[in-house]
C-alpha cells in the first residue's frame, strides 16, 4: 500500500480511538514531531554515519511520519501538493547548474 | 495524486539533478530532519497555540517531509509498512482502555 | 569575569529593557533553547566534524547559554549545584571502570 | 560557587576520569546539545506552560549546559565574552523603542 490518504487515515483512527485529538494543538503537534525527530538524531550520537540500528531507526522514523501527516491532516494539507510546491521554489533557489554537486545554502551561493 | 512512492520518486530526481545524493549520508540526513523540525517549531516560538501562518507551515512541513522521505529511500523502508508495525506497538504500549483521553507517557501509566 | 550570577543579571537586564519577561514561560523558554541549539547544530550540516565557522559558533552558543540561564534564573535554580547534582548522578550511571573509554549509553552498559 | 571556570573544570575532570574527550568532535558536541534541549522541551509535550516536573527541568537544564560548556571550553570561548559581545548585537537589531513588550523577530521589526 502506498495510498498516503489511506495511510494516515489508519493514524487518525489509532488516535480517534485513543481521544487523543484534544490534546493535538498545532503548537504541541511541532513540539511532537521536533522531539522524535531528535530521538532518530539520537541514534547517531557519538557515531560514525553509517553506524545504526535499523529497527530503531525504523522506529523514530514512523513516530516523526505519524506526526507530519497529523500535522498535515489536521490543516487540510496535501502532502503531495506541498512537496511539490516546496520543490518548485527549491528550484527557484538551487537553479541546477548553480547547486550541481554543491552542498552550499542557497543565501551563499 | 497521493502515491508515496511516486512522490518519492519525483524527490530523488530533483535530488540527483543537483548531484546532492553524496552529501546524504544517513547521519547528515538525520540532521537535517531534525533542523527542519525545529524550523517548523519556531513558527509558534511566543505564540499561542493556533497563531502561526500556514504558508510557512506548508514550506516547513514539506521540508521535513522529504527529508523523511529521503531518509525512507535511502534504506529501502516502505513508508506504510514502518508507520504500520509502529502502530502495532503503540496499540500495545498504548491499549485503549488505559490510555483513552490520557496524554501520559506509556511508562507512567 | 567569570561569575555566572553577575552574568545572568547583565542578561534579565537587557530583558526588562525591552519588557520581555512576559513572553518568557517555561514552555517558550523550553521551544527558544531547543531552536538555538538547532541553530548551533545547522553549522554543521553536510560538513566534517570540526569544519565550521567560529564566529557563527560564538553566537549560536551564546543564544543558547542566554535561554539556559534564563530558564536557571526563571526557576531560581543554582548553576553549579544542578551541575553538580547531576555529575553526582552519572558518576553513578557511568563509573569510570566501566564507562572509560566506552561511549555506550549508561542503560546498555 | 558561582565562577563559571571552576565549574568548567569539575565537567572536563568528570569527562577526563572517562576518557571521553575522544568522542567530543565538534560536531557530535553540537549533536548532544540539540539532543539534551529536546528532552527538557519534552518535559512540556501536551501540557501547559507551567505544568513540569522541577526535578527533571533540573536534570535536563544540567545536561544542557554541560555540554554548552564543554563546546565553549573545546573552544577556548570566554562565556561572558561571547554573551556580552552577542548582547551587543541584539541591542542593534532589537532597540529598546522598537522592541519593547514586542516579542516580533527582527527581521520582521
Amino acid at each position: 500500500m502506498s495510498d498516503i490518504n489511506k495511510l494516515i487515515q489508519e493514524i487518525v483512527k489509532f488516535r480517534d480511538e485513543r481521544d487523543w485529538e484534544q490534546f493535538h494543538n498545532s503548537k504541541d503537534l511541532a513540539l511532537a514531531l521536533s522531539i522524535e525527530s531528535s530521538e532518530l538524531l539520537e541514534l547517531f550520537l557519538w557515531k560514525d554515519s553509517e553506524d545504526f540500528k535499523i529497527d530503531k531507526l525504523k522506529e523514530e522514523l514512523a513516530d516523526v511520519l505519524m506526526y507530519a501527516f497529523l500535522i498535515a491532516n489536521k490543516h487540510d494539507l496535501s502532502i503531495a501538493e506541498i512537496i511539490q510546491e516546496k520543490m518548485r521554489k527549491n528550484a527557484e533557489k538551487y537553479p541546477v547548474d548553480k547547486s550541481k554537486g554543491n552542498a552550499t545554502k542557497y543565501n551563499e551561493l
